[in-house]
């Protein structure tokens, strides 16, 4: 009757996200929904655009015999053709419906490449601050994560990386726009990492994979998410819709492999044989073809970019600095070195709750001094946030 | 750029039922759909409840705000407590939304159970023949599975089951009604087999979880599925709705835990925890929803139950012997021991496809000399197989 040893270990220091999820919630249900500042958690309070609702309206009153069976474990043929040929443009290469599998939102897709790819005792690299879900999901797989630091803007340290490889690295996980930084790796990045990862392959006979996990894609602002399919053969890309349809709920996305990927064929196979072990068998079936007629459809996101605006307004006011976003719906802050916080993330988060202000401490990222909040809120709870956000840096002094 | 040995290992002698999936497809291409007797796969070919359909359009037009958001990873609090209530009826206890945890189908929710439950080296023991996918299901957590041969009508053979518990024993996993075989084990069996497990528990200190995985609970002709909660306090049961709605394409069922499981808020804890970081997250938002209020629809069992009996005629008429089924819509038939199969399920299944007939080894199920056929097809294709089951068994002599 005892549980997974692993388990027990993780669940007494499981994620600070959830457990912020879970206070505001009772917060809410004592104070009322609009007095607490919930930054905690990445759900989307944008609806669905109005595209998504008129395909989901059609495809249930429709219903054709079938459409809720089962299909081929990478999903239906002309759902990944339509989604192949927008990653196609999106990455710079020319994809068909082989190079992409159907996943159960970015969480299962991460989970399904990396049970594809780790042998056990490899090695996944990745930059530090990150969503800490990586490491968990690394090592369901036997692999173990090893962190490096982003440099000072959170962009990554190209040098340190490399630094990093070895014979054991099976794959560089890059996540860009990135939680919980909100940056976005410039292509000369990606290219440089590329080279970079060449020039390792060579040299050790192991080329990692570059694995990109991309939900926020479309979540950027006035700048352009470069391609990365492009830019390195041994490539895969991970997204959702999630965030670009706010269908977080819904657990619906893909991988997509580079069509010049060595051994591809072996690799895509691996990949579907992975999503059906592990038990997501395919990814939903409705809403596999209600997303196959979306492509071109996605949240507003000037009403994110209006939102990041009041916040960084929000905290200018307060005196507290930040990083500015490109991308998400994240604000990665910097607890103030000076008293009463001294840079103390979860000091600096409990002086938050005190003022109904949720956020979570750049620990549950790797990166303490820090703390992220989530602004896929209302952007009258951002403005009304302010007083509070000076109170807070007011009130220990 | 490797993908990993162990799925390199099992791709070379991958899911034997998915090829003939393929294969089938293919040869529908060839010769037309109703020329060829595709008996490979369980995919329901009944469509779901009326209900389904209703309730769909229903929350499709309605869509309230946010109904496609993250919720606590468990799932939905109203929809546990409506799955929990009918389980509980169903397995003789009393159950609330904290039992049950909802699950991406019940393959989802076995490999949740086997991650929160496995430590290196535990094993789960099985009654072979069985649903080959539990080896990887183990395997994917670090588990071993532990094969025990049934008794000749596939009963369970407990003696022969208790013999094979050691303290490494984490799991027993039962399945009833059985794939491949349509057995229910009766109320006596589940009694001796908790009996033998708390025995062995006090003797050894670790009581081995029980975990039914009932998929087909549903689908039973004139036999009660007996329960399992009630008969053993460390039980587990996992369920979908993948046959009983027929939506295996959609990805929703549930697990619940014994209300009596020692440590039991350890192990929901360990539950929601593995949903989570296996990247499920949680079971699509918007079919849970639809479930919670559909518990007391299901579909046509009567429809099953005749297609059982067509299939049994033409069988009998071809004079191949098969097991006789409970419950769920497989029929497990013995290999002729003559020329020219000589008990050889591989030259049978091939020379069953010659007659444009699909069935699935039994080797893929642990069982060299039978052959699983799946009756979820037109009652209609099966009466029009009779003659080519003849042909088989005569074509050869």
């Amino acid at each position: 009757m005892p549980i997974a040893n692993t388990i027990r270990e993780a669940l007494s220091s499981s994620s600070m996200i959830r457990k912020m999820f879970e206070e505001g919630n009772q917060l809410k249900k004592q104070y009322g929904n609009d007095k607490v500042f919930d930054f905690s958690i990445g759900n989307p309070d944008i609806e669905p655009p109005p595209a998504f609702h008129e395909v989901l309206c059609r495809l249930a009153t429709e219903d054709k015999k079938g459409s809720h069976g089962y299909m081929p474990n990478a999903g239906y043929a002309d759902v990944r053709t339509a989604l192949a040929e927008k990653a196609g443009r999106e990455h710079g290469v020319s994809l068909d419906a082989t190079h992409l599998i159907m996943a159960v939102g970015a969480a299962g897709g991460l989970n399904v490449v990396l049970k594809a790819i780790l042998n056990p005792g490899d090695e996944a690299l990745v930059s530090r601050p990150y969503f800490m879900e990586y490491k968990a999901y690394t090592s369901n797989h036997g692999g173990c994560l090893v962190e490096v630091d982003a440099l000072p803007d959170f962009s990554l340290d190209i040098p340190a990386l490399v630094a990093a490889l070895s014979p054991k690295t099976a794959a560089v996980l890059i996540n860009s726009p990135h939680n919980p930084t909100g940056r976005v790796y410039p292509a000369a990045d990606i290219a440089r990492l590329a080279d970079a990862l060449r020039k390792h392959g060579a040299a050790c006979g192991r080329y990692p994979y570059l694995v990109a996990d991309e939900p926020y894609r479309e979540i950027a602002y006035n700048i352009e998410v470069p391609p990365v399919l492009c830019a390195y053969d041994e490539s895969i890309v991970v997204n959702s819709y999630s965030k670009s349809l706010s269908l977080p709920g819904e657990r619906i996305g893909y991988i997509v492999v580079s069509p010049t990927a060595s051994d591809k064929d072996a690799l895509i196979n691996a990949l579907i044989y992975a999503t059906r072990v592990l038990g997501f068998v395919n990814a939903p079936a409705l809403m596999q073809r209600i997303v196959a007629e979306l492509t071109h459809a996605r949240v507003d996101v000037a009403v994110y970019e209006r939102r990041r605006d009041a916040f960084k307004q929000a905290l200018d006011a307060a005196g507290i600095a930040y990083s500015e976003p490109e991308g998400a719906f994240y604000l990665f802050c910097k607890v103030p070195d000076s008293a009463p916080f001294y840079g103390n993330d979860r000091a600096f988060v409990d002086a938050l709750k005190q003022q109904l202000i949720l956020g979570v401490p750049g620990s549950s990222f790797g990166k303490p001094g820090w703390v992220r909040f989530a602004y896929c809120v209302d952007e009258k709870l951002i403005h009304a946030s302010a007083p509070a956000f000076k109170k807070v840096m007011t009130s220990g002094l």
